[in-house]
């Protein structure tokens, strides 16, 4: 259970890049971060395209007017210069800057916490990867759904054996609201989705299915893809190539199989993910709609609904625990656990506590990278023709993945 | 509104082949037939295939005696022979049996109703199409989850563009009965599922998916597949060259996209089946567990869960109402409106109203053939590596399709 | 399992009171009675208080014209004339008449199954409960909803001490239906509804809660009520003294306590019945909108939902069961469960089999002479202004109570 | 939308009384309070009833060790003596302190947000509320769930008059982690909860349904409780004279009628709070357990379920929204919610902005007093009997009531 209390000495001197006043994820990052005041404290940011703005909005979240910078580059110089100087910092601007952010901020000697998708290129990954290696710093990525605590459930009664062994994977994570091309035109995180300059190769596949790949495979670490075949399409013609839409179908190394919808003109949709394991002799199935239930079906045996909270659960899942049974989490805690795990992280990492940082679960550079060869894979399929395409998978997988 | 009262002018006399004591599937077709006794009457039968207990069963429910048959032939030839002999004939014996029961039912000027999958091949399908034309009459298929009138509801709404272009097609008809082998040695009903020479070139895709390509298509009557691919498994191996799951994926004439996933080893799921179709501004989701309910789902407003039985439904559905309001209906009022429907066109079909039979929505012989190939197009494709194939549909589709 | 193989000898030749071409229940009783053709045969009728229209609607149904009767008393009169006359009749007329129709039918000879409220006072069911016996017949009470298998899964849990003792009963069954006046002025069915003369001493209380009065009894045999308190409303002034809504509590004997609302005027509300019993350690819950399940809530464990049809259920549960798993059974086998019960015990009486008849769980004459003490206690409490009044029950309960 | 960004010119200084490190609901508080940095910082506390306990927490989330405080009078006379001094401090001890710590903490010219139920009697809530007048401070109500936006959306459709006037109330809140005596000896949260000296009149009227009444004057400020009833039971006999589970019957002024139910013995039960409200043509139906959604059932159209952060809302909704669309938000946003909206009162209160805070939906004094009513209204009449009482309120409730 989590009450706020401090789990690292002290709180890391954070900031930010991007997640301005008009940005859609920054708050979540500053909820994610800031839940207990233990973990990080926002001491400055280049939070805007437009410097005006981003300082004004800086100095209202409470960051000093000397702190928020008007370009990361600024940021990353400027603070080097301090004692008290940043230690970490957050990139959650469009995809197309991230990569050349990340690699300014590891050179900087700064921890990266980034979003996702990572980078366009695997190779780009690759070099960060190198580059944090050579730094001696963390790279973490914000898959934010991925904290939920029921998914370290799933993790705990799969590994313990309570499904038996998998056989098939059902993946989903669509919604509704690109049905038109409304947003295209109007909302500015809608129009650079569909530049490929901007966004990279891919819309929906690695806007949404970045985070249920990962999801899937912090479920089930084990589960290795084998081949896949993806079919993209672009309802919207003017989103050509990039898709807003995409079936996948995957074939594992042991014999299961799985498949995966992703898509941004579900009309009506508000379910979000949905995560299904069939066993041999049981299902596990998690709605993110649904964050504090999952649903574990023994077949001949009556339907179990398992609660967050609830002290049955895994120790692995209840360690994520703040709220207690009756009151429900939602994205916000999901954002939390994995902040509070991005810290840890890089604490020990900071004391050079290996061990502490190899028993940790958490989206790594590996996941990131993993992410983008998710979608490489994926295009790679889909630009052919939607055939099956052997599934080119991290060289090395870190322990968590 | 059906309350019972006649809709031909007297019942038909009819008997079943199969279906009997330890049959898995009769039950639904006398529940269905004999709903109201002003459709059918059920005055003789060759119910099993041990003549003895298929006479005391049939005796057990209501049949003379001298009218339980040791084997459809001798029922044929001697029914021939009375002034009061049974003029339509339903089918419900495991799917090897079909083709030639059919042939010979029509051969003895009788209607038929039979089980699915139909045949083995769609040529069988075109053979007894063109027998039954010879013969004037009616084969019927009962795919009996397609009676449900919701069915009917989103027909109606699709037609009306109450859900705009159709872009995606999610299906599913999933169940986790045989995750284990268990059955396959102990239960005749599963036994005979997995041998070819009985239950035809498929299992699952037989079994399960006909009848939901079968309601798919009468939803979206105007839907054609024009390539699918389908990767089918067999994770019992001793079931193998038939596979207990498969995933299919489709693209359509339109350009639209659809996926199905059949199951029998989807541990401990209860849903049966789920059909969601996506418009260019809203979506439709239907699921068998919930027999009485429809989801629309307009992007950008509140959820709609329509409700069987209320007035605001079509007229298309309301007909086929029964019991009201508050009031639920389950698969058996299903069987019961198909069934009806069988007994009208069969009635339109002896009075030579073809305009009434034009106008008659029901799972009819081209619909059986429909769902033989289905499993063909699915078959190729699997068994070419899961790859994707042209499909190939009926030359001419009836209204109904 | 059900099958419609025959449970007794031969068919009952059985004739209807009511439950014509416009009556709400009659298509029930036919549905419920005839599922198999092996427990009743529909073989005369008095449908309607129209005899033209009655006449009309037998022979649409079936029954020959010469068995369709102008009135009970014709009916009565000429097939006790008959060999093959009428053994049992089914009353499904207003309130106001079942006691006169029941009187008739019992003098007549016949076993009978009425409607609930099965009559406006207690002393008028001690009276005809009185005749029965002296005839040696069966009364039957059509509380349709409790023939649903998952209240004896109910039954038998809380038997096996599965939820430990009774605390807390928690009964509804409401609908939103009258929520104005506007059926008040246009349907037959509800304009006799509210008026003392042919409803009784109350709406809805007798309408609705007898129902789920009853239910509770067969789901908890044990539990006796103490005290009650109710308090009426009549939300649409024209109603009165009639109630549209009412609350009543309950105290039982056990030092439990309970709550129902009943209601036509929650707007909206589709669900129909909810019956909720809490245990010392667990609870069960079950809907009617949700006919294929129940709930069963541990507490500190998963809750689980046991579903319909599954091997895990009570054999008193599967007894009753039909379709199978996955296949959604709804209010017409609930009716065709009591009525196939009616028959056995109708059989078992003309048997003199009072084993047989001791043993068989049905809604009986004390039944439905429970159903009006019900109303009694209620509308007696609601009267004196919402006060406690002591419970007076049946004098004698027969077993199933 | 809420993003963080300040509504307040600078945060407050805050501290908190109680709501140590085994404290139930002292993380609740900080989480809420501490949600976005600009609104409140927490600067000193007197934690726990064991000050070095207190201490090692405080200082374990970030207070400066000296300003740990070892008693809540310590702390207000040593605060006094700071030019940075708190200005507002929470309490989030048990019952029984409430009232003197209250009175300390308004002497010592600070504002007050206190834990509920507020106090034992509503002599004493209207004492402090005349002191807070004297001294011009705030006092608000931690009603933690009530800061759910659904409720302001329920809250204006009734204003807008979108179910037309309201017939009948229905209140839940109940679980059943009290279903045995266990925690009554382990747990020092419950142990206290059962002694009249400490928890006052009593247990669950008290803990659980003084929330979901403030909830439901919230949701219709207009509807004002005429006369009630309420039956309470100590199923566990050792709580006596404490309930752990109550039935309260309510009429209201207009007409309509209520109830509600709230328990700890209703075991395995998950749901926490259901509110329905039911008016002459549309009821709306919330529960804490799905805390993004809100069900609109309009008489005769299909049911409608709204769902949170959809541009259909109304305003007064939407300006809660914080996580967006798709995105689940939970408890911890309620509490951020109103502790938003207490730091808006105390910077109005401080401003002399009467007009701002006369605007103001939050739980104030008036709410506090309302509660300490409603029980004592509820235990007058369980006491006497369970019979019904005249309900007396507050003489004069704020607009916000
Ligand atoms: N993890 C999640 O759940 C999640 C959710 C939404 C978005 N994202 C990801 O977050 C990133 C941002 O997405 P968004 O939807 O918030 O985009 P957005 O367009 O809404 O916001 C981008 C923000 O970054 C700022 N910005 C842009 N370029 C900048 C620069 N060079 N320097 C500083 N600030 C700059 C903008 O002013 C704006 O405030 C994307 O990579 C996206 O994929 C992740
Ligand atoms: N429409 C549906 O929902 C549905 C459901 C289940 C089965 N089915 C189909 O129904 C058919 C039967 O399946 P089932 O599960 O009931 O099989 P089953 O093995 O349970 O029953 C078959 C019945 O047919 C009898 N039989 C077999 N051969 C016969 C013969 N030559 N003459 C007379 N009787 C014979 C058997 O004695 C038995 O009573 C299959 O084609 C199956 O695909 C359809
Ligand atoms: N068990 C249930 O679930 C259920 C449901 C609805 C109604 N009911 C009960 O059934 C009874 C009938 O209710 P309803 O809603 O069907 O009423 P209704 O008014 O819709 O129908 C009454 C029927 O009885 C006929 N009738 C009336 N008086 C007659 C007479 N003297 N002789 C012959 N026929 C006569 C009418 O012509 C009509 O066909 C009532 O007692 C009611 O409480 C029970
Ligand atoms: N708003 C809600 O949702 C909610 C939920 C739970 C509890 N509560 C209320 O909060 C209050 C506390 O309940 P709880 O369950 O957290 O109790 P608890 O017993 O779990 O915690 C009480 C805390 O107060 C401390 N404390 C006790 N006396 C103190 C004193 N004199 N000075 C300083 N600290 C002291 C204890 O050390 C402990 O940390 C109660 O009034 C309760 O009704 C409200």
């Amino acid at each position: 259970m989590l009450n706020g209390e401090r789990r690292i000495a002290r709180p890391l001197r954070w900031a930010m890049v991007g997640g301005g006043r008009l940005g859609q994820v920054g708050y979540k990052h500053r909820i994610g971060a800031l839940r207990d005041n233990t973990a990080f404290q926002l001491v400055a940011g280049a939070f805007d395209i437009e410097p005006e703005r981003g300082k004004d909005f800086g100095v209202n979240i409470g960051v000093s007017e000397g702190r928020c910078y008007p370009d990361y580059k600024t940021m990353f110089a400027s603070e080097a210069l301090r004692e008290d100087g940043i230690e970490v910092v957050s990139i959650a601007t469009p995809n197309g800057t991230h990569y050349e952010i990340c690699k300014a901020a590891l050179e900087a000697g700064l921890h990266v916490i980034c979003e996702k998708p990572l980078f366009f290129t695997s190779e780009e990954g690759e070099n960060i990867k190198a580059l944090a290696k050579k730094k001696d710093k963390i790279v973490g990525v914000t898959y934010g759904f991925s904290g939920n605590q029921m998914l370290l459930q799933m993790r705990a009664m799969i590994e313990q054996g309570k499904i038996g062994d998998i056989r098939v994977v059902d993946l989903q994570y669509t919604h509704g609201f690109n049905s038109n091309d409304k947003s295209d035109k109007t909302s500015d995180a809608q129009k650079w989705r569909i530049d490929p300059k901007v966004a990279g190769p891919s819309f929906v596949l690695g806007d949404l299915s970045t985070h249920t790949y990962y999801m899937s495979q912090l479920i089930m670490p084990e589960m290795k893809i084998k081949r896949l075949l993806c079919d993209r399409q672009s309802f919207i013609e003017s989103r050509a190539p990039l898709e807003d839409n995409a079936f996948v179908m995957m074939q594992y190394e042991n014999g299961a199989v799985g498949r995966l919808w992703t898509s941004s003109i579900n009309a009506g949709c508000m379910d979000g993910h949905r995560i299904r394991i069939v066993g041999t002799n049981a299902s596990l199935e998690w709605w993110d709609s649904k964050p504090n239930e999952l649903r574990y079906e023994v077949q001949g045996e009556s339907i179990q609904t398992l609660i967050r909270a609830m002290p049955y659960l895994d120790e692995a899942c209840m360690a994520d625990e703040r709220l207690g049974a009756l009151h429900q989490e939602g994205l916000s805690e999901s954002w939390a656990n994995i902040y509070l795990k991005f810290a840890i992280a890089i604490d020990a990492k900071n004391r050079k506590d290996e061990e502490a940082l190899s028993n940790l679960v958490y989206p790594d550079i590996d996941a990131g990278i993993a992410g983008i060869r998710w979608i490489e894979n994926c295009v790679r399929s889909a630009d052919n023709g939607a055939v099956w395409v052997e599934f080119e998978a991290n060289k090395e997988l870190s322990s968590t993945q």
